[in-house]
């Protein structure tokens, strides 16, 4: 018997994201990492700069995945509070950590920049935790246990889960492939679409419209397996359900979609 | 004593959401529509296509706060459950309603289009609850109780908030302003925002750094508070924060930032 596999949430930490000032890109490519790994993203959560919140969700979601990535709040800034409520999380202590002292000191040396008590913040580690590199801006990310806790700027949090994939127990890949429907409405396709996914139980269907404006409308149907070898007959499969409607099917290809 | 301000909580649904195919672009949207009528969303949660994790949220976030927005799942496709799961989730049965089977009808009929089985699933709604009307499309959204369930399609759900906006009690509206620093770093500045957040507990201050390349980094400052009258105060204490580091303070106009 094979281990399933592993599964992972997302909480992105940030007054901005809940005001709309934000928009979020960091799931997205939290969930494109991780998907060609074999772990799925199967909840995210995002709360505000609220110790209790951030508190509260870590708890639930690191008890009920195999892994947790959280962003954001983790600067040098009064509203940064992300590495307490960790700490606060799991009933452990926080405090500077040495190597982080030692690597931010030089860091900022060799930039002539004051190594001041806000920027001493960012060395701040709940203990027992392991670091997260972060290439980009020098300050760290960090492992407690199964939860990973990551910078909410794209560019650094993307960088960091390059340090952190070699750290994963990897599952099984899920294969996708879309097709396009250009003037496709699901209405059309539902009934073949809806049987097809009942004869092919091992291969998840979404059906996914957009409509911009008359005439720049359409569907995209995705279907995901875990069986590689499933992927050609389904493709004409899906092919079949569009034509039949008068549409041309496109294949998009995959990460173009 | 006034009574408290409403809060809101989003809840996207969806497969796409979580394997990063798709960028959500509804929580911000629905953050910005009700952020004037005095409504801040105060949690967002992302669940798949499966009703036990729709019914579990639905029912956790509409304890939790006065208004829930819904988006995905009620097109007319086989992974299209919300519906039956807010159904589930109130304890209530669900079924076609008569408004909606005659409106469909005449639109399928106008449009020469057969209202197929599958496009008369758009018309099954839980008993009791009410229409929001679907100007784009046709087929309708629905409240149920203090739930609202949108479409997930950007430009639908953003037609279905105008139909429920006038539903909804209005609150204290957060007034914001936003300076950004280009070239100014989160360190610099954190020592005299921090002293400034105490010193103004009637404000909430956000720093937001951005790092897209070298050169093109920066903090954008927010301040937001429900008090009109001390925006340019505190407009004038950010951009002397900036200013004291040597960066231009750069005022950016409401929306644009």
């Amino acid at each position: 018997m094979t281990e399933p596999s592993p599964t992972a949430a997302v909480l992105l930490i940030g007054d901005e994201l809940l005001s709309g000032r934000t928009r979020d890109v960091n799931l997205q490519q939290i969930a494109t990492y991780l998907g060609p790994l074999g772990i799925q993203v199967h909840e995210a959560r995002t709360v505000p700069d609220v110790q209790a919140r951030i508190v509260e969700a870590v708890n639930a979601l690191r008890a009920a995945y195999t892994y947790v990535f959280t962003t954001g709040g983790i600067g040098p800034t009064h509203d940064d509070i992300t590495a307490d409520a960790i700490a606060a999380a799991f009933g452990v202590g926080i405090g500077e950590h040495p190597d982080v002292i030692a690597m931010l000191s030089e860091r900022y040396a060799e930039m002539k920049t004051e190594f001041s008590p806000a920027r001493r913040r960012m060395a701040r580690i709940p203990h027992g935790a392991t670091l997260v590199a972060n290439p980009v801006s020098g300050a760290p990310g960090f492992q407690m246990e199964n939860v990973f806790t990551l910078a909410g700027v794209p560019q650094v949090a993307r960088a960091m889960l390059e340090d952190i994939g070699p750290r994963l127990r990897t599952g099984a890949v899920v294969h996708k492939v879309t097709i396009r429907g250009i003037g496709l409405r699901e209405g059309d396709i539902a009934e073949p679409l809806g049987a097809l996914a009942q004869e092919m139980p091992d291969v998840a269907f979404g059906s996914y419209p957009w409509f911009r404006s008359v005439g720049d409308n359409g569907v995209h149907l995705v279907a995901s397996t875990i069986h590689p070898d499933l992927i050609e007959s389904v493709t004409r499969r899906l092919e079949d359900i569009i034509s039949a409607t008068g549409v041309k099917p496109e294949r998009i290809v995959e990460g173009a979609a």
